[in-house]
C-alpha cells in the first residue's frame, strides 16, 4: 500500500497520522514551524500571506472549541479565508452522507479541510475521496490519531532538549483511548527516541502495546525514573465514571503527577500535557504551574506547527 | 406596484425573488457570474477586492449551514467582512422585533443582509424597511422564493445547453412546499424556456399551478419524455411522515429518479438537484453519481452566481 | 490600590469599568471615536489597518449575539483577526478552569480579549492575570459594569448636547440589576454632569444608591421634569416574572416612557436605550420611533467607540 499522506514526489499531500511519515517530513515540519516562532518562543508571530485567497474549512463532526480555534488562528495568520462548519448541527442531520457533504464543499473550491470526527478513519476516508488539489488535516479521529498534537509535542521536546536520539520519554495515563498517545509514540520512534515508555494501569493500556516499540510500566515510581520528558494525557471524564477506574481520587493517588513523583525523573525533565487539564486528577497544580512545566509553550508552538503544516500543504510551491 | 427589487434606474437593488425580474437582469447576473468561473468550471476563483471594506451580515432565522456557507465563501472571495448571526438564539428570543433587530444591524453600517427565514415575505419586509444604500438577498423565505438557487440552476442549464429558447425542462417532486421550484419556474419562463413541466403527486402540487405557465404531469414516464433538463427537488423529511405521502419507499417507486426513468428523457439530458440529496428517496445513487448528473457543478456555479449578485448590489458603481 | 485599567504611564491598559477612569481618558476615547464617525453620523466608516495582524478573541461565557456582533464588526473594521469563542459550550464544560482557558488563549498570542461573563469581576480577574502586552475589554460582567455601553452613551450625549457640565440626566428602570446603569452613573459624574437622577421603584434600586452621587426618584412625573437626557434601561424578562414587580402592564403604567411622560422633560430632551427594547413595557413605540429618540445613532456610535477603545489598547503606539 502506498502512503496516502505523500504525493508521487514524496511531498506531504495530507496530514492524517504520524504513523508512516518519514523522519525527513517530520523534520521538515519542525524546521518550517521554527520560522513562525521568534527567538525566545514568546511574542510576534507576524501575519504572512502564504495562504492568501485559499479557503480552509474547519469541518468538526465532534465539537472542540480549543482545537478548532488553534487551526482557525493558524489559518488566519496565513491570510486564508476560514469557514467553520459544525457538522453535527448541519446537513448530515438532514440525511446527507459524509461524502456528499465533502463533495459539496469541494465544489465550493475548498483548498483544505481540517477534520475532527468521532470515528477512527474519517479523515483518511475524506482524503482518499477528494481531488488531488485538496488537502486534508486530521484534527483527531476517534481513538486513532491526532498528528498535529504529536507534532507540536515533538517541536516542544526539540526546543528544550535539542536532540531526540539521547532521550527517555514517558507517556502517562489513558493510553488505551488516546489518539494523542498513539500519534506521539509513532512520532517519537520515527525521530529516533531510543526509549519510549508508557505508564498506565492495565485497564487503560491497549493489548500488545509493546509491539509499538514502547516499554510498559504500571508503576509511576519505576516508569518515571531518569526520564527526560513526561507526556501526561488527559483523563476523559467518561472514563472516571466507567468500570476501568475505581475513582478519580484513586487514579490521582497512583497516576497523578505530583512534585514527589516528578522528582524521580531527571532534574531537568520537562512536563507536557495536551490540555485541557484536569487539575488534581491526572496532574497536580504545583506541577502544572511549576518550573518544569512547558504546557503553555506547547500551545504557542502548536500554532506555529499548524501554520507550518498548512503552508506545506497548500502554500504556493 | 413598482418592483421593490429594482431602483429607479432599473438596476438591481435587492434580490428577493426571480418573479418580476426582467430577463435583462437575469442575463446580466449570469454573464457576470461567468467572470468568476474559469474556462472549464473547475479550479481557481481568485479572490477579488470588489467588496473590500463592506460588511455582509448573514442573518439566518432558520438554520442552514450549507446555504450560509455558500454566501460566506462568496462574500469572503469578494473581500467583504462577513458576520454570521444565528438569530434563533439571539435578540428575537429576548422579545425584540424583527425590524428592531434589522434597524440595529443597519445602524452598525451593514451594507448587505443575506436573509433566511421560515416565514414567506420576511426578506421583502426587510428590504422595504432598510435605507437605500443597504441591499437584501433572500436566501430562502418559507415556501415563497430562493432566488439564488434558481439563478445558479439557470447558470448551470445555460452552461450545458447554451440556449433557453429550445428546451423542455421538468421539475420533479414536492412542488407544493418548494420555494426552489417556485423560483425556478419564474426564472425559466422569463428566460424563454418554451416548455416547463412539473411532475408530482396531486398532494404535492399547489392548486392552480398551471397558471404559472407550466404543464402538469403526475406520471414520470410521461413527464420525463424528451426533456432536456431534469430538476429534482429535495423531499423534506417532515413530508415523509405526513399524510401527504404513503411512505418514502412508495415515493421512490413512483417519483424517485432512476436510470430507467431517466432513459425516457433525451439522451443528453442533464440532472440537477439543489441538495442535500436523499439518496434512495427522490434520486437513485446511480443517477446522482452518473454521467448525466451536474449536481456538483451546480454548487461551484452557485458560488460564482452569489458573487455576481453581491457585486452587482454592493460593488462600487 | 493602583488602577488596573491604566499602565504606569497613565495610559489605558484595559477597559474594565468606567469607575475610576479619569475624565481625560474618557475624553480621549470620545475624541478618538469621532474620527471613526463621519460628519453627520451616518455612512462610511472606512476600514482601517490599525489592528492588522492582531488577534482579538471574543470570549463570551454568557451569550449575547448583539454585543458580540458590535465588537466583531469594530475589530474587523480595524483589520484585526477575530475569533469567536462561545465558552459555555467549550473547555470549561470539560472541567478546565477559567484561568487555564485564558492562559491557553494567551499562549496562542492573543492581543485582546473581549469578555462577557455572568459573574461580576470576571474581566478584572482575567486582566490581573494576563501578561502586559494583552488587553482586556469588559463586555459586561454580572451586575457590575458594561463600560463600552456607557461610553457610547456618553458619546451620544456629547454629540447632541455638546457639553456635560450643564445637563440634567435621568436613568429610568431596573437600576438594581443593571451593569449599564452603574457604568453610566460613573461616567456621567466623572464627566461633570451636575445632576444625575435615577427613577425606579424601591424594589429595583440598590440600597444606598445615593452614595453614587445621584438623586433618587420613585415617580416619573417628578424625576423627568426638566431633564435634558433620558436613559431608559431594559427590563429583563426574568424580573417580570419575579416578586420584584407586580406585572409588566403595571410596570409600563408607572415607569414605561410614553409621549405624555416625556413631555415633562425639556422640549429638546433626547431618549436613549441600550437595547434590545421591550416595546410596550419600558418604552412606548411612539417614543422609541419618535423625533426625540436617538436609540439607533447610539448603535452607530457604539461601533466607533469600540473601534476607538480597541485602537487605543492594541494599536501601534
Amino acid at each position: 500500500m502506498n502512503n496516502p499522506q505523500l504525493n508521487k514526489h514524496g511531498e506531504l499531500q495530507h496530514l492524517l497520522s504520524t504513523e508512516g511519515l518519514p523522519s525527513r517530513i517530520l523534520y521538515d515540519i519542525l524546521d518550517r514551524a521554527s520560522a513562525f516562532v521568534d527567538g525566545d518562543g514568546s511574542r510576534e508571530i507576524k501575519k504572512v500571506p502564504l495562504l492568501h485567497g485559499k479557503s480552509v474549512f474547519n469541518i468538526f463532526f465532534e465539537n472542540s472549541t480549543r482545537t478548532r480555534t488553534t487551526f482557525e488562528i493558524a489559518a488566519k495568520r496565513l491570510s486564508a479565508d476560514v469557514v467553520n462548519l459544525n457538522i453535527g448541527s448541519s446537513s448530515t442531520s438532514k440525511g446527507e452522507t459524509l461524502l456528499d457533504t465533502v463533495d459539496n464543499l469541494c465544489a465550493m473550491h475548498a483548498d483544505m479541510f481540517i477534520v475532527r470526527h468521532a470515528q477512527s478513519g474519517a479523515a483518511h476516508l475524506i482524503a482518499k475521496h477528494v481531488a488531488p488539489e485538496i488537502h486534508v488535516i486530521n484534527a483527531g479521529d476517534g481513538r486513532h490519531a491526532h498528528p498535529t498534537q504529536a507534532l507540536l509535542d515533538m517541536y516542544t521536546i526539540r526546543h528544550y532538549k535539542k536532540e531526540f536520539h539521547n532521550l527517555r520519554v514517558a507517556i502517562v495515563g489513558d493510553i488505551l483511548h488516546s489518539r494523542v498517545a498513539r500519534s506521539q509514540i509513532h512520532a517519537l520512534t520515527t525521530l529516533g527516541v531510543p526509549e519510549v515508555r508508557v505508564i498506565a494501569p492495565k485497564t487503560l493500556l491497549p493489548s500488545h502495546v509493546e509491539q509499538l516499540g514502547v516499554r510498559v510500566f504500571h508503576d509511576m515510581a519505576q516508569g518515571l525514573r531518569d526520564v527526560d520528558v513526561v507526556l501526561m494525557l488527559r483523563l476523559q471524564n467518561e472514563r472516571m465514571q466507567g468500570a476501568a477506574l475505581p475513582s478519580a481520587q484513586e487514579y490521582f493517588k497512583y497516576y497523578g503527577l505530583t512534585q514527589e513523583k516528578l522528582a524521580l525523573a531527571k532534574a531537568d525533565a520537562i512536563v507536557m500535557h495536551p490540555g485541557p487539564m484536569n487539575r488534581g486528577i491526572e496532574i497536580d497544580s504545583s506541577v502544572a504551574d511549576g518550573g518544569q512545566s512547558v504546557i503553555l509553550p506547547q500551545v504557542t508552538f502548536g500554532i506555529a506547527v499548524r501554520m507550518a503544516v498548512m503552508s506545506m500543504l497548500a502554500g504556493d510551491k
